[in-house]
Order: C-alpha cells, then structure tokens, then sequence
C-alpha cells in the first residue's frame, strides 16, 4: 500500500483502527509514514503518547469530546472531520489550538458526510470554516464504504471511479472560488484495486494491514493475503453431529457474519502450510457463537485431525472487530504485543 | 428472581457474565446470595478477588488454562462443567485440589454437553469422575439455550416441560445406581417464565438483571423491564434522509441484530418517563453499525428532537455483549461503576 502511494504520488496516512498497536504502528515508521488516521479520540491520544505527531481523526467530531481534543491539539498536529454548520461553530468557539479539518463526504456510502453534489451546504460550510483564526480548512475526507457492497474487482473499480469523477467535478465547482485543496479517501477495497486516484491527494485505509473474509468477498484480496487469525482452544468435539466446540464467541470475533451461497458462517477455520493458508474445505466453518461460545460445522474428514486441548486457527470474518476485542497479538516470531483496548 | 428460587426451594446461582461488575454482584450479596455463576476463568478470578469463594464456571473446562483453574481451586470453593472424558482424565492428573464438577446435558440447545439420552456415555463419564480422589462430582447442568428460539411465553414453558421432563427421566436412570445429584439450568426465558421447576436444584440465569430487546422478543420479560441502555452523542443529523448519525458502533453494541416483521435492527432509541422506557415509535430504530459509527433511522417527528452534541439512549439487542464492550455503567443516582473488562 505504501508502494502504491509512492507511485501514484499520494500522501499515506494508514487507519490505524484495525491493528490499534503501537508496535505495529512502527512497521508504518520503517516506510517512512508520518501522518497517521484513527477513528476515536482515545486511539488518537494512544498513538499521540507513542510518538505519532500529525494525526487525523476520521470519525465526525463529537464535540462532547471537546476537551480531550483540545489536549490533542496542543499536543499533535491534529485534523478533525465534520459535515455540519454546529459542529464548526461549536469548534471556532471552543477550540483552543489551531486544527485541521477536513469536510466529510459522502461520496455513496449514505453513512456520514455531505453529498458531493450538495454545494449549497458544502460552500455554506467552507464560509463558516475559513471565516474562523483557530480552524484551518483543509479540504475533503471520504470514506467510499459503499465498495463493500462490490463482489469483484471490476465492481470495486467501479465505485472508486464513480468516487474519482464526483471529486474531479467537486474540484471544477470549488476551486475557482476556494483555491485547491486537499482529498483523502480512506476505504480498503478501492485503495487495495483501483489504480488510478485521479483528483486524490492522500489514502487512509485501514483493513488491509490484516485484511479478513469480508475482504475476499468483495474482492480486495485474496484468502492467502489475510494475516491474522484467531486460535481457539477446543473445548468439547461431537462426532455424532460433526462439531466441535471452541473457546471463541462473540465477545472474541464480534457478531459479524458473512452469507455464501450455503450457509452464514463467522469465521473459517485454516491450517497454515508453507504457501500460507489452508482453508479445510467448503464444509468446515465457523455456524454460530454465543457470549463465550463459537461452534465450527466440519467435514467428516476434519473433526478427526483434532483432540480436546488442541488449538484451531480461525480467521475472522471481519478482522478489525476481532483484533479490537482481542486486544493483543502473537507475532509468528513469538513476541506478544498488546494493543490499545 | 431471588425470591422466586426461595419459593421453589430453589439454590440462586446468579450468572455474572452479563454486568460483570463487583458492585453489582453486591446486589446478590444483599439477597444472601452465596454462590455465583460466571463464563469464564478471568471472570471467576475477578469475583473471587471481589470476595466471593463459591464459583461455578459454566463454561466447559478449557484444560489448557489448569494453571489458573489450579490457582482458583486452592482460593475458593470451585465448581467446572465437563461432558467428555478426555478433559474428566486431564483434570484427574492436574487438578491439584478438590473441585466440584458438574456433567454439562445438552436438554435441546445442540450447543454443548452430553444428551440427556445418551445414557451410555453419562454413566462412562460419571465412572471416571467417581473414581478419581480431586474430582468430587456432585451433578449436572445444562443451559437450554433453545428457549432463545421461543417466541412467546407459551413457548418458552414448553421448552422448560421438555427439560424438567428430561431431568426427571435421568433421576429415574441414574439415581438407583449413582445416588442422589444435583442439577442446576441455567437460561433466563425459563428461568423468567416457568413456575414449576421440578426435578430442579439450582439455577443460574444471568442476563435478567439487565433484560434487553433481544428477551422481549422471545417472551422472557416486557421492554419496562429492561435495566439497561446505551447514551449514544449525536455526531450528524441527516433530515433529508432521516438518520441520526451517532458515536455508538459495533465496538459499543457488538453486532447482534434483530429481525422485527419489517426491518432488521440493530438497538432501539427510546426516552425516558415517569413509568420506565418510551419507545419512540416503530419507524425509529438503529438501522447500520459499522465500527464507531451507528445510524438511526428516525421518523420525521423525532429527527426534530435532536440536536448534534445531544446523547441518545438505545436500548441494546443483546445487553450482555453490550455491557461487556462498554466496560462501566452509569447508575441513575450519578455513581460510574468499573466492570471486569
């Protein structure tokens, strides 16, 4: 991703929320990464007290925060996301350090953000933004989320150009009245396939660090690209239905599903051999979870190859939520390094 | 719940994997409550911390944590769940004291244990914990967990006949050769519902202290019941749209959805007034998580309401997940309480 930002002359500013380490915060350092993104205050201060100094925080500003913002803003060259007139006005009042802010957009997705086509707002907020000493307007932040609804490679591509014109035509409506600015998208999918970021300035995505199934699904990536997974113990086996029972639910995983063509799964077990991951085969998955519980459906061929005690390696439908509860890794190596929960 | 097992001659186990918290298991204490359930060994290890000595894991034994179960069994009156031979042999070699061990049953739920009809391996199994001298077994348990499938309290009874008739069947079995046992149940619809708890020892429902949108549902408890919600800030108002965009994501809810006749949701905004919740109304629900982010899809009444910067209570789908991710409660006199996680 790094390679890829370099090529296309875009500024990376990694999502630190899936791995949420400080260690491997430092792998981004050896690519020569300055600028960081989070997705909450607290994850901002972590990296911020682990030497990060040029941060972004790409979830809309809640402004009942204000006071551990102001902290971050005197201490790291911080930038904020918003979309709405009170919000910036709550910020010119109570901000005080000079920030950063990135307008929000929704370029599809319909989560957060203004619509790009919505200029009247969009200019409204501009005014309210450049009118004020301790706000600095930066430019625009997006997250494309609607790419997680592709399911292939030209699908994705798809959404990230449709996200590419809108920002071009945004450029054309803005800049002859604000001068140019800034864009960063921030989805895994787009940043993971496309490779024209025409009109982009800077990536953010996140996901890609572990990506996960989720991720395979849509077509960011490949299975024997994900690189976390969950080891659980084995707790119980019951030949007689062909399951096996695991110390691993739905405070471990999250409750995060994916549909196939068969069956709703939450995660699939795997062996690692030399080339990466060995899925088992289509019939071995993870069917359902409880608080502490997860129960994995296997092929009759599986459920022998494992004891009571033993550990299964599963990997996760959605890593971000399962890094977050987990809250530590074991690196291949053997090192264990926490993370910020 | 206290006073219905006092009426039913009924041991109050109380499970405390839903709060989690020292100061509310003090609730218990209040009652005379002496002995408790809990989901795992970190759990049992913070209650027996918090002056509890008679714990039940009811989660089945995980032998590669024997260090820590060891650690327990010399500190309190300990009690595991098993149902395969291989873990009764393990903990027969490791168990460095006396434990109480209950035979999980599976009455119904295909989650974990040993059917109640599968007489051939019970007895096997009871054999080898008899014969051992650190594994003191004194009966069974079960948590029929497919009373979560019921939808009415008609329903829920039903399932509750079917296990208590189960039960009585094993006493007939079992207890000409292996003498009187215990049995303890677990699940909170029938522990809610049922009055006729014949056959019955003990129970150990858990999520009832709080109750959530999810036991409504089922038929255990009316939404007046429900103890618990989540106060959500308001980041972004969307009136073309209407949704609410709040702090409040999969890391806060978990992602345990809901299917109503029209919509799958994923928590339920409500008000508060002099008699208990306040259901907004059936067009206002929490329609989309993603990791922070939550969307609420409101009516056009309600959207009005509410103001950026404003919190917003959602009653949670699951308040056992939801507590667990939260980490502290709120008390309505003001007192902000620590939990285990």
């Amino acid at each position: 991703m790094a390679d890829k930002a370099r090529k296309n002359g875009l500024t990376f500013k990694p999502h630190m929320k899936t791995h949420q380490s400080a260690e491997i915060g430092k792998w981004f350092k050896d690519l020569d990464v300055t600028a960081i993104t989070v997705s909450s205050v607290k994850m901002a201060r972590y990296f911020a007290d682990h030497s990060w100094d040029d941060i972004t925080i790409a979830f809309p500003c809640n402004i009942r925060q204000i006071d551990e913002i102001n902290n971050l803003a005197s201490d790291v060259s911080l930038t904020l996301i918003l979309s709405n007139i009170q919000t910036a006005e709550f910020l010119r009042e109570q901000l005080s350090a000079r920030t950063k802010i990135y307008i929000e957009l929704d370029a599809g997705s319909s989560r957060t953000g203004l619509q790009v086509s919505d200029l009247t707002k969009i200019k409204k907020l501009i005014s309210t933004l450049v009118d004020s000493s301790n706000l600095h307007w930066i430019g625009f932040y997006s997250h494309p989320g609607h790419s997680y609804s592709a399911r292939s490679k030209k699908e994705i591509r798809e959404v990230h150009k449709s996200v590419t014109e809108q920002i071009h035509q945004l450029r054309v409506n803005l800049e002859p009245e604000f001068g140019s600015f800034e864009v960063c998208i921030g989805d895994t999918p787009c940043c993971s396939v496309a490779d024209d970021f025409d009109s982009i300035d800077a990536i953010s995505p996140g996901n890609f660090v572990f990506y996960d199934l989720m991720q395979v699904q849509i077509g960011s990536c490949e299975v024997q690209d994900i690189a976390t997974a969950l080891a659980c113990p084995i707790v119980d086996i019951y030949p007689s239905r062909n399951e096996i029972a695991i110390y691993g639910g739905a405070i471990h995983f999250s409750k995060e599903s994916l549909q196939t063509n068969n069956f709703t799964h939450f995660g699939q077990p795997a062996a690692t051999n030399k080339k990466g991951w060995e899925i088992y085969d289509s019939e071995t998955y993870l069917k359902s979870l409880s608080q502490e519980h997860g129960i994995i459906k296997c092929s009759d061929k599986i459920i022998n190859d494992f004891s009571v005690g033993d550990t299964i390696d599963i990997i996760p439908v959605h890593s971000c939520l399962t890094a977050h509860l987990i809250g530590e890794y074991l690196f291949s190596g053997g090192q264990v390094v926490q993370q910020l929960t």
